[in-house]
C-alpha cells in the first residue's frame, strides 16, 4: 500500500463578503482509509449546472480574472443570502466516475476492489477520494470512468421526475430543457417506457436535434406559433405536469395557463378554473430573476421546488435501487452524456476555461479530466 | 301544501362578450320537491369575496349604472378566460341560513323539518330554494337564520386551514388577512386548541383589533419594522404555512423568503437553501394581478391554490362530519360572523349599494336578506 497517494489536488470556491469568489486548485490531505471505506482514482468528472451553482454563486463572468492558480469574479447578486458560505473554502463537484485503488476491510468495500464505479460526493474535482462504499456504484466490466461520471445527477434527476409524475397521478410530462444533456436523457427514457413527454426548447435547431432523436412532442418557444404549438401538444399528451430548470420568468405561469386551457375546455364554467390540478416543479434555476406567476390557472395548482437528495429520501430504499441499477445498466446508452469540453483541474481556473464552461451552452457541456 | 311557494326571486349575474356584466332581480320556478329534497325559506345570505367573483367578475365598479332592477359594470381584464360563461345567467350566493318550511318524504329529509338549517347551494342570493337534505345543517334550537348564514365559507376554510396545516407536518401557520371575518374566526379557533397564529394586517387599526381579541402574533405589512416583527414572529412561531387571499403582488415571496432565513439560521449553508420545507396556499384574489416569487428561499418550497370543496373531498368523511358538527355546535361563538351592511334583493341590484359591497373593506361585510 506504499504507493498509494495521500494528498490530492482538488478544486475550492471562496466567497468573500465583498462578493468575489475565487476558484482555486490546491493540495490537501486524503483522510485515512476506514473499514467501510474505498479509494477512488477519479477519471472524470462532470460539470453541472448545479456544481456551477456552487463553483461561482451566479458571479458575472465578464468580471472574471485570473489569479494564481485561481479565477475570480464578482457575485453582484444574492450576496446576503450567502452569507453562511463567506470565507469558507468549498470543495465542488457533485459527482464522478473513477477506479476504486484500495478498499477497507469490510466485505461491501473489498467487493469494490478495482471496478469501475460512478460516485456522488460533493467533492468529486479532485484527483483522489477516500469514500464510503455506498457512495459508489459499480458498473458492468469494461465501462469507463469518463462513462461512469455522470451517473447520478441527470440519471437520478430524468428518472425521479417520471417517478414523481407517476406518484402525483400524472400521465404525462413536459420539460422545459429538452435539448439539455438531461432533456435528452429523458427523452430517451419516456421512448423507452411509453411515456408522453413535451419537449420545450428555445431555439429552431434544438428542435431539429429532439426530432432527430425521436422525440415526437417538441415546442419552440421561439416560435410564431407557440401558444397554439403549445396547446396542441398538451392537447394530445394530457401533460398536467412540468420540470422547469429555468426558475425566472413567466414560464411557470405560461404552462399553467395553457395545461388550464386545454383541461377546461371540455368542463362547465367555474370561476375556481378546472378541477384538473396542474404542477410545475422547478428543479433549477438558470435564470436566477423572479418567478412571475399572470393567475391565469384557477386555483388547482401549485409550483414548487423540486430537488433530486429530499426525493430520493421520500421513496422507498428498494425504490432507489431499483433506479441505480437501471442508470449502471444502461449507462452507456439511455444515460450516456456529451460533452463539448474537456479540461483539467488547471485548465478549470483559466479565464476562458471558466467563461465557457460557465454559460451553460447546450452542446457546451464540460468534462473535468482531473488527471488530465 | 297549497299556501307553499312555487316561484322565487333570485340575483342572477350574466357576463357579455363585451365585458358589460349585469346582476339582476327575476322571477324564476322552484324545482318539484323529491324524496330527498327540503324546502328552505332563506332567511340570510352572506356576500363572500368568493361570491362577488362571480357576480362582478372583477368588474371596475366605478362603472357601475343602473338598470331595470339591475345593475351593471365593466369587466376590463381577463374577459377571454371567462367566456365560459359568456350570455349565461348564473345564480349567485355560495351559502345561506333560513328555516325548512316543507319536506319530502325520506327519513333523512323529514328529519330536518321545521328547523333552521345553514345550506350550502350555490344559489342562495333568492327567496326560497329546494335542496337536498345533504346541503343543509341542522342547527341548535334557538339558532336564527342570520346565525347560521354564514355556517359553511368561512367556518369549513378557517377549520380547513388547520387540518391542512397538521396534514402537511407544520405546527404553526401564517394567515395573510388577520383582521377578516375569516381571520377573526381563525383567531378564535387557533386560541381555542393553542395553536401557534401568525395574523398579517395591512394598517395599525387592525393590529389593535386583533390584540383586542386576544391575539399574540400580530404583524403590521404597514409598519417601517415589518420585516423584523415577521421574523421575529416566525422566529416564536415556527410557523412554515401560510394561507394567503391576496393572491398577486410579492407577498407570498416575502413569507417564504422570512421562514427561509428563521430556519436557515441554524443550518450549515446549502446553496439548495434549508433542509425545511415551506409552503404557500393562495385561497384568494384579492389582488389579481401575478403572483411575482423572488427566489430567495432555497428549493425547498412550495406556492400553490387552496380550495375548499377539493380539501374537503381529500379528507375522510367521517373528519368531515366533525367539522360541520364543530360549527354547528359553535355556530355563535367561535363562528359568529359580523356584518357592516344588510341589504335586501332590491337593494343589491343598486348602485350605491354594489359600490359599498363589492370593496370587501374590513367591517363592511354585507349581509343580504331576500324577505327583506
Amino acid at each position: 500500500m506504499s504507493d498509494l497517494p495521500t494528498t490530492t489536488r482538488e478544486l475550492v470556491s471562496t466567497l468573500a463578503p465583498d462578493g468575489e469568489i475565487t476558484l482555486a486548485v490546491r493540495d490537501t490531505d486524503l483522510r485515512e482509509l476506514g473499514p467501510d471505506d474505498v479509494l477512488v482514482r477519479i477519471g472524470a468528472a462532470p460539470i453541472n449546472p448545479s456544481d456551477l451553482g456552487l463553483m461561482f454563486a451566479g458571479a458575472d463572468m465578464r468580471t472574471a480574472r485570473a489569479g494564481e492558480s485561481a479565477v475570480s469574479a464578482d457575485v453582484t447578486a444574492g450576496l446576503s443570502s450567502m452569507a453562511g458560505r463567506f470565507g469558507k473554502a468549498m470543495r465542488c463537484g457533485n459527482e464522478g466516475g473513477g477506479t476504486v485503488v484500495a478498499t477497507g476491510g469490510s466485505a461491501e468495500a473489498a467487493a469494490l476492489d478495482g471496478k469501475v464505479v460512478g460516485f456522488i460526493s460533493g467533492d468529486s474535482y479532485a484527483e483522489f477520494r477516500v469514500l464510503h462504499h455506498s457512495q459508489c456504484l459499480a458498473m458492468a466490466d469494461g465501462t469507463t470512468p469518463e462513462q461512469a461520471a455522470a451517473w447520478f445527477v441527470n440519471p437520478l434527476t430524468a428518472l425521479g421526475m417520471v417517478e414523481t409524475m407517476r406518484r402525483d397521478g400524472h400521465t404525462a410530462l413536459i420539460h422545459t430543457v429538452g435539448a439539455s444533456n438531461l432533456g435528452q436523457m429523458l427523452n430517451r427514457i419516456c421512448l423507452a417506457d411509453g411515456i408522453p413527454l413535451v419537449n420545450l426548447v428555445r431555439r429552431p435547431e434544438q428542435a431539429e436535434l429532439l426530432r432527430g432523436l425521436g422525440a415526437e412532442h417538441v415546442v419552440d418557444s421561439s416560435a410564431d406559433t407557440f401558444a397554439d404549438d403549445l396547446r396542441d401538444a398538451l392537447g394530445a399528451t394530457g401533460a398536467t405536469v412540468a420540470f422547469d430548470a429555468i426558475g425566472g420568468g413567466t414560464m411557470a405561469g405560461t404552462l399553467l395557463a395553457a395545461m388550464e386551457r386545454v383541461a377546461g375546455a371540455g368542463q362547465q364554467y367555474s370561476r375556481y378554473g378546472s378541477d384538473v390540478h396542474k404542477q410545475v416543479y422547478v428543479y433549477g434555476r438558470l435564470d436566477p430573476g423572479p418567478i412571475v406567476l399572470e393567475q391565469r390557472f384557477g386555483l388547482n395548482w401549485s409550483v414548487g421546488g423540486w430537488l433530486l437528495t429530499p426525493f430520493l429520501g421520500s421513496i422507498d430504499p428498494a425504490d432507489v435501487q431499483r433506479l441505480r441499477q437501471r442508470v449502471a445498466d444502461e449507462i452507456t446508452t439511455t444515460f450516456a452524456s456529451e460533452y463539448g469540453l474537456r479540461i483539467s483541474l488547471d485548465d478549470a481556473v483559466t479565464v476562458d476555461a471558466a467563461r465557457r464552461y460557465a454559460a451553460m451552452a447546450t452542446g457546451e457541456k464540460a468534462l473535468l479530466l482531473p488527471h488530465g
